[in-house]
């Protein structure tokens, strides 16, 4: 999608027969619209309002120039709640801040160098570019010196266990763009995050001094993306570091001439959980004011970067929604509700308490949207639920075509993690689909900065999220639940 | 140049009418041709082994993968010089260790973050990405803190004379990637970089606390992107720095809201000058073995990347140069001399010294290559000669157009740092054009490493510069001396 057009010359044979196809399509949308559930021109009205909003773009500003890093249990968390908070009050919203005990766990120093290699001259050691990952414990303050063990996967790493004891082990797996040029940058970053997930926890157990694993994401500029790893109950946590990309290649270069000794430094620390908060800000629905709507994004932001994109456009973009739909003087017949939620990066605190306080009353939740795909454009949303449930949507992507946002499929499975806990529970979840070729260029880097959002996209997003929202608070009656293992 | 074709369909009476421009060029050429001054199939068979080559590759892996850094008056840079020795002795060279006095400047510590600034929550501070510039004086090693002043360049710097004492002052100018796009980086780099250049020093001569610059290049991924900076005589040297594109961006839009106020630390040393090395491998020439044709780049790299591109792939094409006319028994009349020069980046000692040791001699001296550009693919070359003894070299550009590197100019002045001195004593001076449209996305960064090296741009490189070098010293008559001034 969105490529550049080929250079063909068409033929005025292929042109009718074009011509044809696209007549008996427009037939057949004719005969096939079902009557709208919700009233079009509102919808474009929603759409419209939102393009010509900046009242997001000045919020993702505030919480990316203002704030910057806001990982759960540092000061700028915090501090986002609450402007978060007195942005949505004061743009005429009803606002709970949800206390949620979070993690914290804080950087340290990490460095990393190699200090023996085939064909060292004397003198010389070579400097590496890595970063700590979340939950990485820390090596001694001075640093440990092991022989690196190269793997190129979980799979290697466990066949070559006898191997591991003592060793820094690096599992090198490079990040497949073309997967991510081809809109699937989620199946990329699932191969290449793998080692990242599960690798320290299996390494751990083998008996490794400590795992490092190539940086997930592509762009190479020695560039080192961070994010959460995490052990099985009961292995110890050892220290673990995503290396960048261009030092793992430099260590298969050097590994296949002779043993690569490493002296690593990372000095993270894991404090006692901290107070955060979820921050809900609600449109009240005028029939049944308590069913309903999430339209969400994740507060929380890797340490490295000002979380511009992961997720502050998310964030952003359901603050404005919300907001667009409030300036119309709009009320659907369900409450929309705006959730920030506080720990998407590193525990999912912020989805499971808020699952705590609703689990009770599980079918006033009517569904749930969470956008955290980044900084792209959005082609359309798609909804984990099932096709026949998803047409009802169809005047959402009916007017959203306009924008190039018209794209509406179902997708099985987790459309946020943080209304994961919801969607297990049979709420209805949904997401914008979005241009994601370049999200892991940036992703959970010191790159992740406001310049990177485009105005115009977080625009459109709004309106996405605002048209959508609007329609999943305003059908008649509630899309039905999706049955487990859906 | 190498742009993708247009998707548009050719009409018939324009196919007609390039042929009848393509017939009459050709016939040009053929007419125009003179009676080459060096055997053509002695160039193709020149081109073809450096082809077939990797001795280039394993001396720039080698360079950039064992060593790394190789800034003057580091352990990298002898470690550098020996190495590069040892190879082209063993390539059967004759090899000079030329002594040379170079400057001896260490990074330490560089650090920064804005303390203040409107809109600031409590307890919030932003961490900024920066670089200190080489030249760069310290600031206390607790760091100074001082209000920011944001200019747009120099002129405007100067204008504002009055408001600089005291003041970090940044020089905020955006690189210019379309001019790189269109083959005119060097311009792109000249605009964006006379910051760095004049900056620090016009801005210590009004009182300056300290100056940042906003890097230098393209592609924004955090990535600061040293280089040097000088004082003029009698200025003081302060505190300098290059900050990454998307601070400078950040600062920008807080100083469109009130003051910012910045903490520094800045902790290089200027040590006193260390002993390095011009690496000189001569191929002796069979008939004037006295006269010498250069064919070079510089062995010093910055700090905080390996140095592959700037000027790893110089270096290592150069020596590849020679190394495939000595590999196929050839022997030119006149020698043909690899440089690897030893302090092209922060002082240009390394060609001053070469320039004192023959200016006495300064008729053997017929031409000099020198290889600074990166790693692109080749495209030609240029030479600083008038239009008429450029045409001499025809042959060149004739057996290099099958490899896309066909393309013969001429440019007036420099055509390296290091061959400047010769240049400018009459010498011709010559230099590939290569495609630079990425080469500031990594130029003086972290991310200049071997993986951005393209083998096969390195061996197109040495095939220039092997026939290159070999034409001008095979030439019956030397090409004119460069009158003063063009
Ligand atoms: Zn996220
Ligand atoms: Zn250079």
């Amino acid at each position: 999608m969105r490529q550049p057009a080929p250079p063909f010359c068409p033929s005025l044979k292929f042109i009718a027969a074009s011509l044809l196809v696209l007549a008996s399509q427009l037939g057949q949308a004719q005969t096939a619209a079902p009557a709208p559930e919700v009233d079009l021109a509102t919808l474009a009205r929603i759409r419209d309002a939102a393009l010509q909003s900046d009242f997001a773009w000045q919020r993702l500003a505030n919480l990316a120039d203002k704030i910057g890093p806001r990982l759960a249990g540092s000061p700028g968390a915090e501090a986002a709640a609450a402007q978060v908070g007195a942005a949505m009050a004061a743009a005429g919203l009803a606002v709970t801040q949800q206390p949620v005990k979070v993690p914290h766990w804080e950087r340290g120093e990490e460095r990393a160098e190699l200090v023996d290699y085939a064909g060292r001259p004397a003198g010389i050691t070579q400097r590496l570019v890595l970063t700590t990952l979340g939950g990485s414990a820390a090596t001694p303050a001075a640093g440990l010196t092991a022989p690196v063990l190269l793997v190129h996967g979980i799979d290697e790493l466990a066949a070559r266990a006898a191997e591991v004891p003592g060793k820094i082990v690096l599992i090198s797996v490079p990040f497949d763009q073309h997967l991510a040029d081809n809109g699937l940058a989620g199946a990329a970053y699932g191969q290449a995050g793998e080692p990242r997930f599960r690798g320290p926890s299996v390494a751990a157990k083998l008996g490794a001094a400590a795992v490092l694993v190539r940086s997930v994401g592509a762009a190479n500029y020695r560039l080192p993306h961070t994010g959460a790893t995490g052990f099985a109950p009961g292995v110890q946590p050892l220290p673990a570091a995503a290396l960048s990309a261009e030092d793992a290649m430099l260590i298969e270069r050097l590994a296949a001439e002779g043993p690569v000794t490493m002296k690593l430094v990372l000095t993270p620390r894991t404090l006692p959980d901290a107070d955060g908060h979820n921050v809900l800000a609600d449109l009240p629905g005028r029939e049944h004011p308590d069913e309903v709507v999430i339209v969400s994004g994740h507060l929380d932001s890797w340490d490295l970067g000002t979380g511009a994109m992961d997720d502050g456009m998310g964030v952003a973009a359901a603050m404005g929604a919300v907001q667009v739909l409030k300036s119309l003087g709009l009320s659907p017949r369900r409450t929309v509700r705006m959730v920030a939620w506080a720990n998407e990066e590193n525990g999912a605190r912020g989805g499971k308490a808020y699952f705590e306080s609703v689990k009770g009353k599980l079918p006033t939740q009517v569904a749930a949207i969470e956008s955290d795909f980044g900084l792209g454009d959005p082609l359309g949303f798609f909804g984990a639920i099932s096709e026949a449930e998803l047409k009802r949507l169809a005047p959402v992507a009916q007017v959203l075509r306009s924008i190039g946002a018209g794209v509406m499929t179902t997708r099985a499975g987790e459309a946020g993690t943080d209304i994961e806990p919801l969607q297990q529970a049979g709420v209805p979840g949904f997401a914008p689909l979005v241009d994601t070729r370049h999200y892991f260029d940036y992703h959970h880097t010191a790159a992740d900065t406001l310049d990177k959002v485009d105005p115009q996209a977080l625009r459109k997003q709004v309106a996405l999220l605002a048209v959508l929202s609007y329609a999943l608070a305003e059908m008649k009656t509630p899309l039905a639940r999706v049955p487990a293992g859906h």
